[in-house]
């Protein structure tokens, strides 16, 4: 038996991740979400970058840039991490390079990236990565990006729906309250997420944004079956021979 | 409209605490339902100390102390964190003042100390503190004492719980994901709390230290009505005319 733990944000990180190699970093709204569709629409791979500043290092150098703070495009870019975005100007990211930052979820994916594997998690790639973790049967932590170190919902929704998952193939085991505590809230919120997350104070952000586009994309389980994955610090997409069937 | 909101441990807490002056503190098994139960069977007042050594002076100076490390009473103490122990002994603690220090409890109110009221949660007092708590009609922090910094399932619970009864009551909004996460998880397990929590790693400590009668006691839920409250570093029962109908 293989373990699963859930890890709320990057803040409690280190608490988490001792004997743990093998990391999935979600962050349902938006950043993950956007990754693992970028990736799925011809994005040809994508370098996370921590700060707003390195960014704008590499958009000087030509690259493709991206970045968002608190929901919204930051001054000096044309991307955030709206994966409508993303889709929308596929034929234009075809095969190119796109370096983004966001608010949480490239903070989360930084303070992983010294894990010998490290992929994306999303609710629109949620059975391709689970199927490739059980597969896979290496202890997995799942670590949600927050909101700003704190607790949020949908990250841990999509945490407890991989760990439900995993626990369920009978391959894995929970050790850690949170595991169990994230499969409960998953499957309370299951049938209704939009309903369950009005709740959630990251989606009342967004909706003041006009975002419930874009939200009921991210919540959309399985409209993808990219699994986004870090290799010399850039996301891939994840071979399809390694992949499970799309 | 007051605000209630769950803060999931002491290592949260400098994330959250800021504008609230009313913080309850819950550490369902095993060391606030002790508080609650000693001071409910005729303990005069309760010195809680976060370290062992700070205990150890209170006991050199003749106090009756208690300490527990681990699920464990620590040498050199005759009493830890076990409610039923309190209750067994309480002929001869009546009217007494005892030091106690424990793994987590003692931590989390010593960092809520410097806040304007503190009171101390427990399944055990649940209806009576939140009655109070809804009587009072102010903002309200509750914090749970988690494990060792982690995410704990029983605390949860605890505060799920309160948090529904506040919000239920009309007067209380929610604004924090963590606590309507700690809301459907209380809902999730209210039915058989017993069994729900056969995967809380610490009820798998305490059934291993052969603490089930504990466990059994600090997860019934208001079998008594005392409320705690924090007043110059001794916990004491709140005066009768400020609590709620016995």
């Amino acid at each position: 038996m293989k373990r699963v733990e859930l890890c709320f944000s990057p803040a409690e990180f280190a608490l988490y991740e001792k004997d743990f190699e093998l990391v999935v970093v979600i962050d349902v709204l938006r950043a993950t979400s956007a990754m693992c569709t970028a990736l799925h629409h011809g994005v040809e791979r994508i370098r996370p970058v921590a700060s707003v500043e390195e960014a704008r290092e590499w958009q000087a150098k030509g690259y493709v840039a991206a970045a968002e703070r608190n929901g919204e495009v930051v001054e000096g870019f044309d991307l955030g991490n709206s994966p409508i975005a993303y889709i929308e100007r596929a034929e234009e990211l075809k095969g190119q390079t796109v370096v983004i930052t966001t608010t949480n979820g490239t903070k989360a994916i930084d303070i992983a990236r010294n894990k010998r594997t490290v992929v994306i998690g999303a609710l629109n790639n949620l059975d391709a990565l689970s199927a490739w973790l059980i597969d896979r049967h290496e202890d997995v932590l799942i670590l949600g990006s927050g909101w700003k170190d704190k607790f949020n919902l949908e990250d841990t929704i999509c945490g407890g729906a991989i760990a439900d998952a995993l626990i369920e193939s009978g391959r894995f085991r929970a050790d850690e309250d949170s595991t169990v505590a994230g499969k409960f809230i998953y499957r309370s919120a299951r049938d209704n997420m939009f309903a369950f997350l009005k709740a959630s104070s990251h989606r009342r952000r967004l909706r003041r944004l006009n975002l419930n586009a874009d939200v009921k994309y991210c919540l959309t389980p399985n409209n993808l079956t990219t699994i986004p994955i870090l290799q010399d610090g850039f996301l891939v997409k994840l071979p399809v021979h390694e992949g499970t069937p799309a």
